[in-house]
This record gives structure tokens, sequence and C-alpha cells, in this order.
């Protein structure tokens, strides 16, 4: 193999000379559609992923009130659709992808407001951090939103939102619109304006359904692509993560690593992921724990649920506190620690990278 | 197609003519060790699947006495292993096999006995119709036994089983030792005579890893043949099953068909069967349900966990009571009628037929 | 782990005292169809698989002229269906099974001669040592019949068989009726007592839309559980045996083995196993070649196509010709020894074992 | 549902009103990273697919030239690596995509030119449509390059190319790079600037190892994602269409519609697809036939190998000569018009589309 060569140097060294022939070649090019790849293989064909979006964390400090004065300046309603304010990864500027693949976003509900009905293809998620009162109906089936629980709504399926308290909301959104938007997959359709089912039930029928460990309905053994669990709520999640830990203590296996408990939310009717293209899982560590420092092809976002910490992106420390969002894009280098016990959730686009077979990982050792 | 053929008939009708030439040709395949297909046809290749196996019902009030007093007079130990009575189907006699594929039995142990440590290839489950206080050891992993309770021992697992109580407990185990004996596929494995872990738990570890709808260790990612899950807790099965009636009550859609709620036992890795050959449900019957009438390839086994009822099988009625155990074998039809609110346990060689490409059902208009 | 241990003794040492008490108490059991465990765990748990199966051979030069003898004797028609002679596995009389999952056949039509169609669940495929000249029709497309063609009559499929020379011609016939018959799976059908399609083309419909490496029918994209390949021709399977020893001669690695070429016959819309229960390959020694000693659970049956060798079974050594076959019982040690270039069809119920998660190998080193 | 709901319209309709207040809670957006949902929706989510990438034609008789007057121009060599121009959609400016997710080149290599070794994770193969003298060393494997032949050189393969005569040849590539640089997935490796063997057999050892039909070696039984084969030739795709024509003449079902007979490209250890992203088929239309006008998600592109037709892209004709190229991007209509008999080449990302559950299909009626 060729020690040392950089496709910057390279590149440059090896483009012909400036003639007037070559320009009249390039000119038919141009003429013709046609871009030579040998001006261009630095960019299509890096030596490994360089993403334009950079690592960048969002202060809930900063969001949250952003999010309230929207919630007294900007209607809720058909069109719109939604008060959901996305976080621009700085280096995709003008878009408002947080990388390629994923958008995320704070959502706002005032009180007694509704997002009505709609559909479509990109899959999306909702992780609530704080706060309570909402329901959300995905195909006719209100299920409630409180703090710890993520919600799904994956591609096709109908949904709508109601805030039935007289206390706002907010939430995070997780949907694959960058990637749908640059692949060209996205269908869309509006739904009623008014939700198809106003009652507000502590557990939604899928849950009633499909809510109790290793048990499936024999009404329902045909295997589904989405998980048809709505939401996964905080009171399993932190029971596992607990009993991770504690097993760890009494001396059994059952982390990812020493004082790093975590699980992945699934699709009972497979194992797999609970959407085609989103990862999503939470993460706790032990007070003082300090993760591998890493990297892998795609991107990743975390929301710090609780507890205090930092993570370490490309040798930077960034201090984390409850709210606090961060991107990792792909192939950066990243690492967490947590200051007191410290609860993450996470997604990321891993299902895409692994299904088309460019899942990569590198651990510094 | 050919009306109205019949294999009986028509063998008969085709043997060759009994001469001298053709007893010498019988005798010389003898010699050879080789069998004319021709002689042999109806019984190699039926219209349709005619199990030796026969349906049958035995009764908990038979079965249990019989095992206390085994309880007295047997001891359970090393050698003999396990102070099991299996149900031996009548048609199959005399092997101790309820179907060609399954072994199901009566297992007893009384007050502060061990059954020791061993392991071998077949699948076992057991299930819990009454009784507490025996934990089964699975790895080293204890897991308590109580009354509605699913047990797995998939193949390969060592295991053995303590009371710890002053009180015998007695509960069904379920293998596909017929199976595994005919088709020439076990191992088996004695271990130490005392268990390896004397705990006893509310909770096996197992359990505290993976019992939570929807959630899966991240240190648990790939899939496993046989499930993880070593209890399948009552508290879960009941909960289901009474949402399931409860859904269809509302008005949705969540039954096997109207008054029949059912689930299966499946592997949270993959959704599927908790063990290669055997499969599990549990169904419960609204009071006044009758099933419709069916036939299916391959055997299934019955427990009446509570409730009164009746199962008829080939157009006989058998009424039933709580420990009843019945015997579908393939091609039977069968059919469940409730007297009472009736919950019953089911397991079967479905998985075998499945994955062989045998299944095959008809249901009776 | 136990040292030392055996069924045999320790079941004996530990069976209860023969008093009276206990001979009632199995009175009772056998009253009510009940069978204990203690009394037959050796047979129902071996240590490992003693199949009652034994290793054996078959002579060729044997069954040929009894073969011939039946043409004389018997008439092939409706009722009878097939001229085909089992091998029954010496230990599994007086069933004709070549071992408990497989039946292996010499099928022998005279000239002119027409074997009618039927169908039936049980998979079947036809392997041609010598001889040519018949068309055997599966689902109305004939298929001819030449020295080393592998053909496939897969469960559910219509088939029949017309001679269309003067001259006889026999071939081997493998199943798995034995499995069936014990599980209880099989369903047959008469169809009509004349073929369906007359027709005796170079290459069957199906050859002409499958045929082609790496090549799929857009029309077909549905995978199939069985292969869509009618018939696997020899100029194929030669001329890939011959390519891997080519290959190895070379310094490229290609073959099993040092001087051990084999294909395995698969279903091109998975590149799986032809057919749901049946394994199938074709194995080539060069001149000198020993193969690894090995036991495997499960049970092959193999016939020499061409040159000179040995199998050695469980020790003992059984010199083969061309057209000798011989069967492998589950777990009985193998090896293939070849004194001419040795050219070896083989068959097996490796998919059962595997599927079941039954599989297991033993090499001697 | 609601009637007649247009994004643009109703988005602008929704808009807040433009106050001092909400200009400053926009400020606060843009100082926070942060971008609002309501101002964007149409972008993000369209009512259905809507590519910047265009329906476009290439013309052979202008790539060609320019390919030629680049191989008197520039070099090939380290750094440029490829002599590769890029088919550039209007759509797409100034980034060398033909869609969002391929790229498309032809490629021109002079006498006696090398192209040196490399590897990147981005799945590529090679299409030929006229020419011969060309061997692509795949792995250390060389494959011969001639006209109708595929060649591929899936993600991470070591690959270069020599040109072994004295005149020229050109081919297209097609890769997966847009998607690759977009979704930040790429690694790319320099390896010897001489090719590791300079061999030029008529066949290459993974075809002599792999490409017998319905047969696999029984040293290769691990699946693998991308196809063992390296090249599907030409005699092979022709036949298989031939036959397919004749079949259907014959008046069996064998071609996707009346006078359109179709393969694809399967990986043999699968059925699949050859490589994860990647689908390649090659299309053959008896003179006369026109296609259904059908959209699809996702895009793919052509090339006529041989015969003289049309496509029908968005309403629009085009007519098109041998080596042609157009695609047609995610959800435009099309149809293809045969003039002559009509070969067309094709390839399309259906099977990132597939694996991710987007790809939708309209057919018009």
């Amino acid at each position: 193999m060729n020690e040392a060569l950089d496709h910057t140097t390279v590149v440059h060294a090896m483009q012909p000379d400036d003639t007037p022939e070559l320009r009249e070649l390039y000119r038919g090019f141009e003429e013709q559609s046609l871009l030579p790849l040998w001006t261009q293989l630095g960019d299509l064909m890096p030596i490994h992923p360089k993403s334009k979006a950079v690592p960048h964390v969002w202060r809930w400090s900063k969001l949250l009130p952003l999010a309230q004065r929207s919630g007294e300046l900007v209607p809720v309603g058909r069109g719109g659709e939604r008060r959901a304010i996305g976080l621009g990864n700085p280096g995709l500027a003008p878009h408002a992808y947080v990388s390629p693949t994923m958008w995320a976003a704070i959502q706002y509900l005032g009180p007694r407001e509704v997002a009505p009905e709609h559909r479509h293809s990109q899959n999306a998620f909702r992780f609530v951090v704080e706060g309570e009162g909402v329901w959300t109906v995905v195909n006719g089936d209100p299920v409630r939103m409180s703090r710890g629980d993520l919600l799904l709504t994956p591609g096709g399926n109908w949904h709508g939102h109601q805030n039935v308290t007289d206390q706002p909301m907010a939430w995070i959104d997780g949907l694959d619109m960058p990637f749908g938007q640059q692949m060209d997959v996205g269908f869309f359709e509006f739904g009623p304006d008014q939700l198809t089912c106003l009652d507000t039930p502590e557990y939604s029928r899928g849950e009633r359904l499909w809510c109790y460990p290793g048990l499936r309905p024999l009404s329902q053994l045909k295997d589904t692509v989405n998980s048809p669990i709505g939401a996964y709520r905080w009171q399993y999640t932190d029971a596992a993560l607990s009993q991770q830990l504690a097993l760890e203590a009494e001396g059994y296996p059952a982390t990812v690593a020493t004082g790093h408990a975590a699980i992945r939310y699934v699709n009972p009717t497979t194992g797999g992921d609970v959407m085609p293209t989103i990862r999503a899982e939470f993460h706790r560590l032990r007070e003082g724990t300090q993760t591998e420092t890493r990297r892998d092809v795609g991107s990743t976002v975390f929301q710090v649920f609780d507890g205090r910490g930092a993570v370490v992106m490309n040798g930077e420390t960034h201090s984390l506190e409850r709210g606090d969002m961060f991107v990792v894009p792909s192939w950066i280098s990243w690492s967490l620690q947590a200051e007191t016990r410290f609860d993450l959730f996470r997604f990321s686009d891993a299902p895409i990278m692994e299904k088309l077979n460019f899942m990569r990982t590198e651990i510094e050792v």
C-alpha cells in the first residue's frame, strides 16, 4: 500500500496542464453535462468520512425559552402543522439538519392547543425530557406523553397532538427528514384538522396489546417493519438500567462496560430497531464513569435526561446539564464523562449504515 | 385428479400375482436388505396424516395422586434424575410418547428434595398449574416456579431443581424427546449432584436483564436460538389476556376470534418461538365461547389452567377441569368449549412443521 | 461434571426396590397411560445419538439385476405407482427406511413404460448413475434424465415419468418418507393416469428460465421454499469440480480439503438447500485422497458415481465401485478413500438438523 | 383527508405576522443554530418526492469523442486514479451526480495504459457497451472485460485496470458515490501503482468457482454481502433473455410483460441484489413493445445496449440509440418504446429504498 498519500496533494499534482486544448475539452464536458472525476476525487472519495456537519451542543436553557416565546408569537395549526424548532447543524446551513440524515427539534404545545393530524413517509419519534399533559394520537390510538417516555410515529402513520391541560409542554422530535429530502423518498398527506380521538387513557391500545415481556398476541403474528409499541415508558427503562447496574455490582455481566448501563428500544416482532432508519437507545453512567473514545460511521444525537457530565468530541470537552443536546457527526471521535449519575437518551442513523453495509467503528486504545 | 381412489383398495388390486418367480424375487430383496415400494405405499404415503397416536385425555385427579405416591416410593437423584411420569399415548405404546414429537409428564419434588443438575440436546420447559416453593437453576441462574409460570430449559442448558419448602410441589414438563429419540439427535451430560446455586431470589438474573417490554440490553445484541427469558410470569400472561378481552369489548381488534384471547410466548431477540422445536401459548376463552373446528399438521398438548369446559376431538366431546391434559395428534379435528371462563396452557411441535414446510391447516366451515 | 457416569449402570442402580407397593403404583401408571421416566431414561436420553440404524452398503451389482427382474414380474401403474425398491436399513426392519429420516430406492422403468402422475407432501429427488431415455414431468414440465443429473420433485409437485425408448432405465430415488411417516406430515393425491405432457425437450422450461449463473428472471422475484431448477446437469457439476481441483493445483483456495472438491446443489432464489428437508451434494476425490474422519448428527447416503475407493464406517472398511450405495447413520464415524479419481453423489437430512438446532459435528484429529 | 391542500399556499397562509417581536425571535433562533419547521415544511416534507435531479439523456455520440479526447490530454495514474467522466445531472450542479444516490461515468483507457489499484467503501460496477482488451483486477483476480459483460467491484475490494491491447477501450462505471458523499460513509485507500496480477485469463477465478447454475462450492458456504461473481457474461444474459421470449412465444409465463424480457443480476449466495446499494438489471423489448408508464421512489439509470427506441419521461419522448444513457429521478413517470429489438442495461438504488422501507411504485392505468 501507498504510504502517506493524501488526496489533496496528489490530486493537485496530477491535474493536467492548463492548455487551450484542455479548456476546450472542459467546455465540451460542460455543454454535455459532464464532470471529470480527476478534478473532484478528493471530495467524492475522501480517505475517511469528512462530514460537513460539525460537532455541536445546544443548551436546554436556551432552547426552552425560545420555544416558550414561539408559543406566544406563532400559532400552531394547519399548514405550519407543528410548532417545532429544528436544531440546525452549523456546518449544514442553511438546511435545518442536525446531521446529514437526521432532523431534531424542540416542539412546544401551549395549554389546550392541538397540532392537527397528518402523515408522511418520514419516520418520527418524540422523547419527553420534562412535562406532561399531551396525548399524541397515532392512527387513532391516543398515547400519553410523560417524562422519560419514547413515543413512535413511524412513516405512514397518521398522527396529531393535543394538550389537555392548562400548562404548556415541550419535548423533542427526531425524524429522518434530511435523509428523505436528499434521497427523494417523501410523501405527505394532510389529515383532519381535529384529532380523530380525544380520549386521554393512561395506556394506549398498542401498549395494552404488546407491552408484556416475551408475550405476543396471537392475533398479531405477522412481523412489522415498525415497532407496534407506541410508547416505551420511563418506568421500564429506568428499571432495566437500574437492574443492569445492580447485576454488575453483584458480579454478573449485564452492562456494556463497567459503570455503563444501556438499553436499545426494539421492535418486539423482530428484536430489531424500532423503525427502519432510526435507532433509539438510553444510556446510564454511574457517577465518575468515562466511556471509551470511539468513532463510528453515521451520526448520532444525545439529550441529557438527568445528571451532570460532559462529552468530549474531537478532543474538545463540553459540559452538559439536563436537557442539553449534542450531535456527533460521522467519524468524529467522542466519549462521555459522568460527574453525577448521568442519564442520556440517544438516537442515530445506525440502521441505515448497518443495512447498507457501511457501518464501521474504531475504538481508541 | 382421480376420483375416489383409495390406497388400500388400489394397492391390493395392483399387487402382482403370487408366483414362484415373484416369491424368488422377494427372497432376493430380503437377502439384499431391500423392500419394494409397491407393497408398502399406503403406509409410507397416506392420503393424509394418519397418526398412530390417538386423541387422549389425562385427568389431573388421577395424575396428581399417582405422582404423590411416587414421591413416597421412588427416590429422586442421580441416575433416574427426575421423578417425572410421562403421559404415554395409548397408540404409541410401549413408548412414553404423548405424540410422535413430544413428551409430557408430571414431575414431583418432595419437601427439601433436590433433582441433580444435567444437560441435554432436548429442549424442555415446565409449566406450573399449582403450587410453589421450587427453584429451577438454569446455567447457574435460580428461577422461582409459581402457579401460571412458564419456565424454559432449552437444549444444552445445565439445569437442576430444589424444593426449599416443607411442602411437595408438582408441575408439568414438556420436551421434544420423542423427536430426538426417533431422529437420533440427543446428547446428555451429567452435572454436579448438588445445585450450583442455592439462592432463591424473587426474579432470576435473566428476567432482570430481559423482562421489560421492547427494551434490549445493549450488552446482548446477538440474537439467540433460544429465548433468554427463563421465566414467563403469570402476572404478565394474565394481564395480556385480560387486556385483549377488554379491548375486544371496547370494539377494537385484539383477540384471535370473538371471545378467544391468546398469547404466544416468544424469544425477545427474534419475536419467534421460544425454542427451535417447541411452541408455547396460553389461551383464554370467555364463558360460553366455542372455537372453530380445525385440524393441523403436527401434534399439540393442552393443560387446563383454570375453569371448566370441553374439547371435541374427532367428534367426541371430553369435559375438562383444572389440571386435565389432552393431546391432539396430527390432522385430528378439534375445538374447545368454555363452560366458565376457560384458561388453557398449550404447547406443540408447530415450529418443526413450519420450518420444514409441512404445516397445513384446515378450518371446518 | 460427573466422571464416568453411564446411564445403564446408573439407571439400574437407582431403580426403587421391587415391592408390592411399587408394583401397585406401576399398575396405576399403566391404567392411566403413564410411563415413568426413571425406567426409560437411557433410551430416551442417550449420552450421544445411538441410532438403531446401522452403517450398511448396498451393491449396484446386486441392486440392478433385482430391479431388472422386477421389470419382468411387476407391472408399473396406478396403485403401486412406481417400480421402486427401497433400501431397508437392517437395523430399522421391517421398515423400508434407509435411515430414520430418509428413504432411498432404485427405480426401474421398462421400454415405453409410464409411471402415472401423483403428488405428495414428501420431498423427492432422482439421481441418474447410468442410462437415459426417461423424461420426468414435473407440474407439466418434462425434464430429461441423463447420467449424472440430479432431478427434483419437491413436496406438492405433480410428477410422473415416461420411458420413450426401447431400453429400460434405472435410477435412484431419495425421499424424506421415513421422517414424514413418523412425524405424521404426509398428504398424497393421485393425478391423471397419463402424463400431462408427452414432449421430450432437451431442456425443461425451468432450466430455460433459471439456469444462468447469477441471473434471476425479473418475473420470478419471489423466493421459493424449493429450488425452481428441475434438473442439475452433469456438465455443470463436472466442470465445477474440475475447476476446483484446477484452482487448487494453481495454488488458490477452492476445495474443501486437499484433493477434495465438492459442490452443494442449491436453490438459486436463496442460496440454500434445494428442498426444506434434503441436502444434496457431489464430491470428487483425487486419486489417493483420504478424507478426515468425522461424525455428524443426522444421516447421509452416498452413491458412487465413478471410480473406485472405500468408505470406513465405525472403523470398518468397505470397498466401493460404481453404483454402490451406503448409509452413514447419525453420529457414526466415517471417512472416504479414493483408489482412483472417485466421484460420489451424496444426500442427507442436514437441513432438518440445522434448522432445528441439533446439528453437531466431531472431527477426529 | 383534507381536499386540495397544497403546501405552498397553506404554508404561506400560516406564516405568523412579521412583527418586531417575531424578528427578534428569529434572531434568537439564528444565534442558537435553530431553524423553525413552519417556514420550511414544504421543502422538508413535500407532498410527493420532488427531486432536484431532472430527467436527462446523454448521447453516446457525444460522450465517446470527449472520452477519446480526454485520452489524448489527460494522463491516467496515481492521484486522479481514473480517466472517468461523470454524468452530471443538470439539476444537481455543481455536483457530478447523475442522481442523488448514484454516479455514472464513461471511463477510458488508452492502449497499454494502467489505472492503478485502490479500494473504497463505495460500491462500483462496470458495464461494457463496446470494445475489449481490458482486464480489471479485483482482489488480485484478473477479470476480462468484453461487450455485454457486467463487472463488479464491491465496496472494500482492491481493484485496478489494464489495457493489454493497442486499442483504447471505453466503458461505463456506476457507483453509489453521491449517497456516500452526502451520508458521510466513505473510506479510501491507495494500493500499489502496478497491478498485483498481470495475467489475462479468459475467465476469472471467481467465475471458475461460482458460475454454474445452482451449484455452490462446499468451501464457500458462508453468505456474502456482495456477489462473489466478478463478471456476469453477455452470453448468459443474452441466452436468458432469448429463452424468456421463446417461452412466451410458446405460451408459457416467463417475461415481465408481453414482449418484455428482463433479468436481475444477483448474488448467488442469497438470491438478492449484487451489492447492498445497487441493483443491476438487463431488459430486452421485442420490436414494437411499449412498457407500462410507471413511477418509483428512487432513481435509475439506463444505457442502450442495442437497437433503437425511445424513453418517455414526464411525458416527453427522447429517441435512443446504442450507447445512449438516461436517468429517471425519483417519482418521475417513465416508459420505454422499442422501434427495433431493444436491449438496455439498467441500474438503480432500489436496494436502498427497499431496505429502508421507502420503496413505492405507481403504475399508470
